[in-house]
């Protein structure tokens, strides 16, 4: 791929939450101008005391505009943007074919809409406001881009090279396949987690404290903004509401199989699981390779877990996660080292010989 | 708390898998002598070579016998070992009713069952086998012990030496109310992240491209062993079904409030969710404290990641997790570190002042 020379700037970011000035920021970073606008003044000079760049102004003239607003909003802030400017249009939104349907809908649209590209970078934080972004966001992140059948090809090549610009990945969908996998990658494993972190609300806390880190990974995601996920879900109510009621007749199989005892059926829709977290892309967007956990006890001073990973390093092996235990009580801790397989051996010689305690 | 005294051993452990042999490693730890036996003789060498203790021989005569089979052998062993010695007998299984029923079932039970007290360590792993063994297991987590009414006092602190012994936290329940506890906070999240993960199998991989860290968590412990799972949920079939026709309902609700756009209702759906997420003890069993994310560019090279912990530590900021970014195709990766919120600062000028790109 060439060095993206057709994004000149200036380009306009409206909304300048922590997706809108993460967009600004790696739009600063590669030397573009870039023009700030959002309902809320405050959050524009925040952005723009953050170097994300300046307010609009009427007389700018943006090569290509950025909606970052909320799924509500979405619709009709690109048609305003598509009205007010010859610029190109994209929106960073988490659905894609409702948008572009309201986009359509407006009278005489056809003509303006050639020059909307929808598009949604699979990147986000469970923190959210302009003081929370990063130019590094998008790094090596899917970010996806959905022409629709009238986008100019021009358009489409602008919104590829914000994409490249911002150091993300481009995944090529129609707005209809967008929105049936985020369905399946995100929304609805959003609402289930939500649906378990919901029947821990209320629980005898004495329940509670048995808790471990799975039910933590869990119900994670749950932590999120309900007003904002209700937005995202209501605007992708059909892909979400099939998969749901899909889940739903797994959960009444399951139901069934455990008031029943059929042991198999239930090994069976447990194993349907076991298939389905393996068909998640692993790190580089390659298989996932086979990983070994070493354990090694660190005591809780400052300085051991970097002496602990400088010893790691050190046994030129490379970890590829490292977990913390987080329900200690005690002065000592546990870390976990997740390194391949063939690696495993190497890196327990090498900490023990380093006066390290390790287990497998 | 006094040192354990009144657990002299030895020990007899039946089930030499990764749990129990983790509970022998630990006993071996404290001086105890540890007597091994399964029904597969390999595990028995395994374990014994790897310092857990020797096998059993007819003649020995244990203390305390901690059975550690699975679920569906509980009932059985737990029985043979009571009719076999005059021991104290625990056993360290995902469910308590259901073998005490068994237990109390057996013919002349009464006066044997004195002798038993079940308990069970909330402490595990994706992986199995005695070679993932570490007497580290336990250490810091909850250990659930679960007398019942005919429970000898002198077997039930007999029981709380061990979990002493093994670093673990004691938590006291009645065998009904922890097959409650755990059906909430370990069963039911287990199986519904499997029907998540049930969804992704045969999903298009230009889909399943677009996978966050969100998806991840939520399915990561649906990689567990269907078989082992499917045992420990019809253990536990009452509590288990309750809960799940509960999450029906709430689920139901939600499919409901998408259809209509009932756009209150599914948000109340979610805000439930919320207050679930923050009813988890935090570390500690404290209440979980505000911690906020430094995002840390690091070059993929051996050593900088070291290299970035060791200056991380150097600014005395106390590093609570840490979370390498597993989508990059980059050859610079991202670095989460969470720290409490109070502390964000410093570790960004820190950091900063010795040479590192940070982002909030």
């Amino acid at each position: 791929m060439s060095e993206p020379a057709r994004l000149v700037g200036p380009v306009e970011v409206i909304g300048t939450g922590l997706v809108g000035t993460s967009v600004a920021l790696a739009c600063r970073r590669a030397g573009l101008e870039v023009l700030l606008s959002d309902r809320n003044d405050e959050h524009v000079r925040t952005a723009s005391g953050l170097g994300a760049g300046r307010a609009r102004r009427p007389e700018d003239r943006p090569q290509l505009v950025v909606v970052a607003v909320p799924p509500d909003a979405l619709g009709d802030t690109i048609n305003a943007a598509l009205t007010a400017s010859d610029a190109v249009v994209t929106d960073v939104g988490s659905i894609k074919a409702r948008p572009l349907a309201q986009v359509l809908a407006d009278p005489g649209a056809a003509a303006r809409a050639e020059r909307y590209v929808g598009s949604h970078p699979m990147a986000g934080s469970e923190l959210s406001g302009p003081l929370s972004a990063t130019p590094m966001l998008f790094e090596g992140r899917p970010w996806a881009i959905t022409p629709h059948p009238g986008s100019d090809v021009a358009a489409v090549e602008l919104v590829e090279d914000l994409v490249r610009l911002a150091g993300a990945v481009p995944a090529w969908l129609t707005p209809q396949e967008h929105d049936k996998a985020v369905a399946r990658i995100s929304h609805v494993p959003h609402l289930v987690s939500s649906l378990v972190a919901g029947r821990l609300a209320g629980a005898p806390s004495n329940h509670l404290s048995l808790s471990g880190q799975g039910v933590r990974d869990v119900t994670r995601v749950a932590a999120g903004d309900p007003r904002l996920y209700g937005q995202i879900v209501a605007g992708n109510a059909a892909a979400v509401g099939e998969l749901l009621s899909e889940l739903r007749a797994d959960l009444d199989a399951m139901i069934e199989a455990i008031a029943d005892d059929a042991r198999e059926d239930l090994e069976d829709l447990l194993g349907r699981g076991v298939t389905g977290t393996r068909a998640i892309p692993g790190k580089h967007g390659a298989p996932a390779t086979a990983t070994v956990s070493v354990f090694v006890t660190v005591p809780d001073h400052p300085g051991e877990l970097a002496r602990l990973l400088a010893d790691a390093v050190a046994s030129e092996v490379n970890v590829e996660d490292i977990r913390i235990d987080h329900d200690t009580s005690r002065p000592t801790g546990l870390v976990e080292l997740v390194v391949d397989q063939r690696s495993g051996e190497r890196l327990v010689v090498s900490l023990e010989s380093r006066g390290w305690v390790t287990h497998r």
